[in-house]
């Protein structure tokens, strides 16, 4: 029963998540749709700062800012998206790029280049997400998304 | 970890959700206020529909009425929001009165009078969830909801 339960809950969550983007894009096309991902984006942003203030409650001080990025595609990833970050990399200048080869909010859209756009929209919430806690950490970025391969995702982080 | 890692996960949860209330209500006064109920209800519907599917999918036949509706208050109930109703009443001509003395979407809401009106918006989606299960189950009902006390409520189904 706690399994189903659970699934069911990640239901709600995935099937709430996809009205909200459907919501904002409802007859956006051109600027209307950099509207509609900008307002996901927003409010991706106030959630990652309330989120990354629960699951960081009781985690040390960050030695340096590789560690804050270690902490956000370990702790951080598992307890908002459920899984760890596959793969991360850095240029050790201010640049990361944080790969999952399954991500959450994807794993539903069907496979082929022709939903890519349609991936993009459904990311913008999350990209805020990723900004809100780490500008709680004490990181001001820029964080947008590369989908090549669904349901691949590149998070491009760049610590401004 | 696990109970920690969906801990974090209902947050998610109920910010996106919170999030999207505000976000429909923005600026929205009088009429506006109106049409915010009713995209939040609508998103709720079409979420409800889906999410029926899901966990009735192993569920028999039900008897009649009744049986809908008790399923509706335990399976379904816990499934989506985590616990069960604590008591069903009927009339036993098509109305039913569900009444949840610790709502999901409520416990974060502080207690007083003051704060009836924001509950009221905190339940429009989920005035549509129930709509659209019962809906996908074969009941065409209205559901509206009551708050005198929070964190209780009481949801009034009607079948139409």
């Amino acid at each position: 029963m706690t399994t189903e339960s659970s699934s069911v809950d990640d239901t709600l969550l995935e099937f709430l998540h996809m009205e909200a983007v459907k919501l904002l894009e409802e007859g956006s096309t051109g600027e209307g749709m950099n509207t509609a991902t900008t307002k996901l984006d927003t409010m991706g942003f106030r959630v990652g700062i309330a989120l990354v203030e629960r699951c960081s409650a009781d985690t040390m001080r960050f030695k340096d800012e590789l560690d804050m990025m270690r902490f956000l595609c370990k702790d951080f990833w598992l307890a908002t998206f459920m899984k760890q970050i596959d793969n991360l990399r850095t240029n050790h200048q201010g640049v990361y790029v944080l790969q999952d080869s399954q991500f959450r909010f994807l794993t539903n859209v069907a496979e082929g280049t022709q939903y890519l756009q349609t991936a993009q929209s459904l990311l913008a919430f999350s990209c805020g997400v990723v900004r809100g806690a780490l500008f709680n950490l004490g990181l001001t970025c820029s964080v947008t998304v590369e989908v090549t391969n669904l349901p691949v995702c590149k998070f491009h982080v760049t610590v401004i």
